[in-house]
């Protein structure tokens, strides 16, 4: 039997009629929240604590935690870094435990929960993810978090290019899902030029003032970062593989 | 000011932020509603009473009207005529009204009310309603009926294919949205031969028993049909234009 791949282009289509209940979902938030997890995990941070308020992770911080917030470009005044990826590449925060405020990841990721394992994917661990899912034996959904759950193209090209590897072996995926399929064509007919073509997608130019040139390229780095970040019950650890 | 266009892909994304409030809606439904609603119009028949439920459908054969309907394949007993495309050009049916029993249709046409004007899109009326809506002046919103709110191919790349055309003229359209810009890019790669592209659709493996040869070969028959069908408050028309 072999395993299926679906994908799921905004929370308001999750969850549906899997095909089988046995499946790990793969959470995409490419700008940023999953990006900024991959770049965490990759760099040696021991946990990422997702909360999805302000107010959640001003209390965390109030615990003594440190914390990544910023709304709308902005580090808030209590918090110790913002959310973009390169925020959690630094020295002084390997082997230490993180709060991370996203609205987005952190509903994507609080949906998935029935899923038998909730991991986080990102152009930087793709292809370690996507070895890592050869292995499992289990279909396979891949959530993009949306932006107010609208499609976007930048999680779409994700699941395009992490379907497209996983159905490089034949014999153990297969999808009859539209939504991959499409992806997949989009990848197609984008990696050959991934920052040429993602330049023209709404979100980038929504981000536009706090997503700089350096975090548009960081996020595009295909398996610059191998890692398998993992949502355990109230926090995302890197799992051996 | 530009108008814009959006693609919603799913039902249960609709509705959701509209740029303007002053939208016109282009419910789509390939497989095969919205194509069988174009090739009645387009063939001459008068009217179109869209209904969700066979028993609507049955009530409304009581009551002396002419009724399309069927499940999975069959004509249903009290019926004149099936769902497929060619059951609606019958030279018999000319200047009739008639009954039709289609689920996701009547459900997306039903959704779309509050839009200044309902339309039906199909390849079949694709370069017509694409002249229409350019003299419109208003923002269009593609919304597909798709087939348990999943995302469908066929749906999509009509979406694609209308934005493309109304795009030729940039003094008079634009789009931000990322699901239309998607949309444009399958149609892209898909145009040079639609009905092999569209082989590979779930919707087209799904309907296989139903959909015959030659109804597939009707649904991808682009301009075949030009015409205007208009949703009014119980029925749907051919718009003079």
């Amino acid at each position: 039997m072999l395993n299926s791949i679906e994908t799921v282009y905004s929370p308001l289509l999750y969850p549906y009629k899997l095909t089988q209940k046995n499946f790990i979902t793969v959470v995409v938030d490419i700008f940023r929240a999953s990006t900024s997890i991959c770049a965490a995990m990759g760099y040696g941070i021991t946990e990422i604590i997702p909360v999805g308020t302000t107010d959640a992770a001003r209390k965390k911080k109030e615990e003594g935690y440190l914390v990544a917030c910023e709304r709308n470009g902005e580090v808030l005044d209590f918090a110790d870094i913002g959310n973009s990826p390169s925020d959690f590449t630094k020295k002084e925060l390997v082997d230490q435990s993180i709060v991370f405020s996203t609205t987005n990841g952190t509903k994507a990721i609080e949906l998935a929960k029935d899923a038998s394992e909730v991991l986080i994917g990102s152009f930087l661990n793709l292809s370690h993810l996507s070895n890592y899912l050869q292995q499992q034996k289990k279909n396979v959904v891949v959530l993009c978090a949306a932006w107010k759950n609208l499609y976007n193209l930048e999680d779409s090209l994700f699941a395009g290019a992490l379907s497209a590897k996983l159905l490089e072996d034949v014999n153990n995926f297969a999808t009859v899902c539209d939504s991959t399929k499409a992806a997949m064509d989009l990848w197609l007919m984008a990696q050959a030029d991934l920052p040429g073509y993602l330049s023209k997608t709404s979100h980038r130019h929504r981000l536009n003032h706090i997503l700089s040139e350096e975090d548009f390229h960081n996020t595009l780095q295909v398996d610059s970062m191998p890692c398998i970040p993992v949502m355990n019950q109230f926090s995302i650890k890197n799992k051996d593989f």
